[in-house]
């Protein structure tokens, strides 16, 4: 934890952005509409490209060049520098925004250029995303899924237990909190044992609550990532939101797994929390000992991360969010570390900006389930809201929003928001 | 086809790059190292930045600032452009290549500046790849796959017929021909009927014999690309080496599809052949009457590709590349437009330099299989090379080499090699 606990900008105790988160991100604003990269601070924004421009970074080891870095419309060049500059960047701006500092805190001209108000700011992607992996590492996310399609005595497939199980997904449909949710259209059974598919927009549109983790630091062609330095490659993480079409992705994903049924949009939080933020939540996750995993899947840390993690929905005929599921990230029994070092055992390479995802994160009981087909037992068991509106799975007009917060008691490490809503189908 | 039909420059009648191909790509040279834009003409490429720049491109429509353009590391900025701009620039090129123009011909500064023998040339991937999806669109390789894992009976799943099978592959080891592939190791089940995996090296070293298409101009997120209009937004076709490993891919896959046993690498090669060069070769594909497609699927126009497509293996014990299959793209029941259109039909984006392939293409005999697996039918039946040597799956020093040519009788458009080297694994 860093030695810096206030600052001289105002922070709110509810507030998902203290002195001790600083996390990452890309905005722009209505002045000026060029993206570039900034954290946040309290109820607003901090423009690195003016702090570094100012040569309020000049000392940061390893940070050359800090205003073109941070002037870029995407993270990724201050994601290959590694883990050691992050860390020294993240204090240095603790350190800029300490209430003992007067460097900006009596520049009032600086100030005015460099702190934003939040709601001032358009977010935007953080990073140019090279290729986008998608996990499935909540073993009760993966039994309840296994139960619903093939019943309680084969619920985990044999491979589970051995293999952080993962699939490619699609990078270029990866948005950013608050990008509105077109309905997808694709092939679906009309009924359970129909011989023949039909085309329309899909009627079973659903959630998936995961976390996802930037690449910092790739690694080569042919070389894998250890994984016990997994974590020095991992920059930081975002709430995810892995919409899903279970109509499609049931009709298409056998053999190859879920394509259209998940490619039409992934929303993620615009904030990056870096691990250093984080270390303060690490925790054991659940016991691997029947069986053991493979060597090069064996950590010598805690790895889980306690952090509370909520879905609230806005239907389309309701004026508030309620929430529907409230889960936690410790609940993963493969870690992200453990999904790290398996994807480039084979010697996969991975790229400054890659992102992988957790899968959904469903905790043990019916009020933690990550999913809508999880919450409603596929379809089975419909949710209330206090208006009485009821959903099965999602109508258009609906709004999902996604939170995260870690707390120690003294402040609290959030994530801000990761939010979509439902456009009704082109094909109505 | 073009009216143009001989160049100044010597092009033998075995050459896979006539004037009527004018392929794109991206290179370098010992004396420039930066890579940029040309086209092959013959034994010879035309470095297309230097031509832009000598002015002998500005009248082409829609192709502002060429010298730039063709300046770029890769191909995406001249592939956003659109059709037009690329028939445009194709039938430019071979004007100022005609052996009846004198601009590049009698200009000895401008020939040695941009005419280059290939091989003095190094070939780089032509674009930066977005996303990469993998097909697995001949009903044949689908069928013998089948077989082999679940009986004649139950070949074809019960979706395949209706839709173009496709899976995310990975794009960040998508590498150009020539590049060595390193034995990945991972999981995999020492016995068939094992119930824990060991680790090593794989065992089951597999090629996949496949087309890949580039996307040209992409579409907006929400946004379906109609069937009829796909052709406009595919920029060419390369070939593609979907190395496999079978014994890490057959333990992974359930249920979200092959993951480590793929992206572990995929070569192409080089040079892409435009939809406008292959146009004199498009064919009516299989019979798609039972059942009918969708009509999202439904096609007003010939959209098979006849191109014999060809493998070859050195194995470390020889000094001669064999045959060890012939196929055709015609066998393929999924035509590429098929492919973008469904693979977009749930609004999902493509952005210019997106790569789709077609998986496996296995023609009806043994002869024309596209991968070891069918070829030894699961490592049953040896191949046996002239030297003696046998091979069920690769072994380290294996070298594999994919060819395509179409030839009108007059003069054959090729695609070059795609060619690829085992080292041995980290792990032995």
């Amino acid at each position: 934890m860093s030695a810096v606990t206030e600052s001289f900008v105002s922070v709110s105790k509810e507030s998902d952005f203290p002195i001790q988160n600083i996390p990452f991100g890309v905005f722009s604003t209505a002045e000026k509409d060029k993206p570039r990269v900034g954290t946040a601070i309290g109820d607003h924004a901090l423009d690195l490209s003016e702090i570094a421009h100012a040569g309020l970074l000049d000392h940061v080891q390893g940070l050359e060049n800090a205003s073109d870095i941070f002037s870029e419309s995407s993270l990724n060049k201050f994601m290959s520098l590694g883990r050691p500059v992050w860390r020294a960047t993240r204090s240095a701006i603790q350190e800029i925004l300490s209430k003992d500092n007067s460097k900006l805190r009596d520049d009032a001209e600086l100030r005015k250029k460099a702190l934003i108000p939040l709601s001032h700011v358009q977010m935007h992607l953080p990073a140019q995303i090279g290729d986008y992996t998608d996990f499935y590492c909540s073993r009760e996310h993966a039994t309840n899924v296994g139960i619903m399609f093939r019943g309680k005595d084969n619920a985990l497939q044999p491979n589970w237990l051995h293999i952080p199980v993962g699939y490619h997904g699609r990078a270029s449909s990866v948005i950013v909190s608050g990008t509105d949710i077109r309905r997808p259209a694709g092939q679906r059974l009309p009924a359970k044992d129909a011989k023949a598919p039909i085309f329309g927009p899909s009627v079973r549109l659903d959630i998936e609550l995961e976390v996802g983790w930037f690449v910092g630091k790739g690694n080569n062609l042919g070389e894998p990532i250890d994984i016990n330095r997994a974590q020095d490659h991992i920059f930081g993480l975002v709430l995810v939101n892995d919409w899903s079409a279970r109509d499609i992705q049931a009709w298409e994903y056998v053999p190859l797994g879920p394509f259209l049924g998940k490619n039409f949009g992934t929303t993620i939080s615009p904030w990056i929390v870096t691990l250093d933020a984080l270390e303060p939540f690490l925790t054991n996750g659940p016991d691997q000992k029947e069986p053991e995993p493979l060597p090069y899947l064996q950590e010598n840390k805690p790895s889980a991360y306690d952090i509370r993690l909520e879905v609230q929905i806005k239907p389309a005929e309701s004026s508030k969010f309620e929430t529907v599921t409230v889960s936690n990230l410790k609940h993963m029994y493969w870690s992200i570390t453990q999904q790290l070092a398996h994807h480039t055992v084979n010697g996969c390479n991975m790229r400054p900006g890659d992102m992988g995802a957790t899968g959904t994160i469903s905790g043990p009981e019916k009020g933690s389930y990550g999913s809508l087909l999880e919450i409603t037992w596929s379809g089975r068991d419909k949710i209330t809201f206090e208006n009485g509106v009821e959903r099965l799975f999602l109508q258009d007009g609906d709004e999902v929003k996604i939170t995260g917060q870690a707390s120690t008691g003294e402040y609290t490490i959030g994530f801000g928001e990761c939010n979509g809503k439902i456009l009704p189908s082109l094909y109505n």
